[in-house]
């Protein structure tokens, strides 16, 4: 590893990049982040990212760590100094450092940290072969919308899915699917109908999943917004995911059951392709 | 601040104790804790500690980071070399080191903290005027008797109830208190039936529930485990939470409603005093 990582003003080699075992973000998960995928050089629906991070800050009462201006400049300067062309960029913020305590004041110095991943976004290959994934029980906390690090349930059960031989999982709540471990799922029904669970505090409010049902309405695909069994998805014609590091990838078996005709659908597939497309286009590249 | 941390086999000033931003504990709040009171140079229920922190590792798969014999051993070390005869010992595991991913392998090399706190346990001002607190719904995660750090519900409702003068928050699941932010919930009925919540993955497992709830038997009270809703408690003749740090504290005051005749009651104040006076007797000297 020879990352050079950005933390808390400094530029530190990834060996060094170190936070205080009293940051709260280590003792009580009092942190949030955000995952800005670059492709060929340009930045991925930035100014999602960008706005989603000020909703999770504001939710928890943590202060932007620097300006906007200043966000921006060091996205481009990480992918640089990192040499990213096609990869991630990873943001954490934490309320900062304290001695323990359940109780926090009102104004700390947030902890801000910044490092980039190789992975060639575009060469997906589960893009050709689509997932399989299981449904468990929803079992993460109550305010989904906060992109918070309390991500120990998803990484539990992605892992056990692992291990078993599938993809992801399937969060399913009250009889519904809220989302799989770290991407919105949605399907498309033998109507050809998008159906995608309605936002709320249930689950994440990607930014993927709100690019992606822009693009859907503009190719004037119907698109419904809310709550479906595990059943229904069973029966759809599609299904696929939408994050920021997988984009849209189709979903081919769920619990053992082949959708559709088990193969990549056409709707997953042109949702995928016009989305490349706009952000190769429109994406805010790292090179001035 | 001056203390002296252990962290990973080395003995360091408080400043220079730091862990990866690679962390899981810092990325995924893939960690587990322990907190154990030491009171007049005695560790308190040292044994219920250890058993908790197997229980809480063997749930996530994360090895024992030292062995039980060297873990005693640490903990009076801690103590000594930062002269702490009254005060806290905070330990925490987490999974270890590795680049970002929601997956993680089968065996890896856990991070292992501890630092001590200085607290005057046993000169506990409410312990004489009791606890204010206000219900609030229920939003941590589905597996509270493990013991992690994804406690940023907890802080968030216990923070903004401080805010609002109240002194803590009780959890109230399917109009059921499951417990209070980070300390089990207690009350006694008008027929002097000590009523606590029954164990499951809905509440932590206390050590200091377990210790009281023993000593209760012995002093012949009769104890029910049990689910029971605010207003049970509102009604009930007594009320405290246990935990390792404030031991038995009454709570007089509940959404305004006072419990009892809003002083601390007699069951309560003798709980407290037959426990601290076995933990004087039998806890495990840090002084060898």
């Amino acid at each position: 590893m020879d990352r050079t990582v950005y933390l808390n003003g400094a530029w530190v080699a990834e060996g060094d990049a170190k936070v205080s075992v009293f940051d709260r973000g280590f003792l009580f998960a009092d942190a949030i982040y955000e995952v800005t995928a670059i492709i060929h050089g340009k930045l991925v629906d930035y100014p999602g990212h960008l706005a989603r991070l000020k909703r999770s800050l504001d939710a928890l009462g943590i202060a932007m760590p620097v300006a906007e201006a200043e966000l921006l400049d060091l996205h481009k300067e990480i992918a640089r100094r990192n040499g990213i062309e096609d990869g991630l960029i990873y943001l954490q913020v934490s309320r900062g450092v304290q001695d323990r305590d359940f109780v926090f004041p009102e104004a700390m110095e947030p902890t801000f940290v910044m490092f980039t991943q190789t992975k060639k976004v575009l060469d997906n290959p589960k893009w050709k072969t689509g997932l399989s994934v299981k449904t468990v029980p929803e079992g993460r906390w109550s305010d989904r919308q906060i992109k918070t690090v309390q991500l120990l349930y998803s990484s539990l059960r992605k892992t056990e899915a692992n291990r078993q031989g599938y993809d992801d999982v399937l969060f399913v709540e009250n009889g519904h699917i809220t989302e799989a471990s770290s991407a919105n799922f949605h399907i498309v029904t033998q109507e050809g109908v998008l159906v995608t669970r309605d936002l709320s505090n249930a689950l994440l409010h990607g930014i993927t999943r709100g690019s992606i049902l822009h693009l859907a309405r503009q190719a004037d695909l119907k698109v419904e917004e809310r709550a479906f069994t595990p059943e229904e998805a069973k029966a759809a014609s599609e299904a696929f995911v939408t994050s920021a590091t997988s984009f849209v990838t189709p979903v081919v078996k769920m619990d053992g059951v082949t959708i559709g005709n088990g193969e990549v659908g056409p709707i997953s597939r042109r949702l995928l392709d016009i989305y490349i497309r706009e952000q190769l286009s429109a994406g805010i590249p790292v090179a001035d």
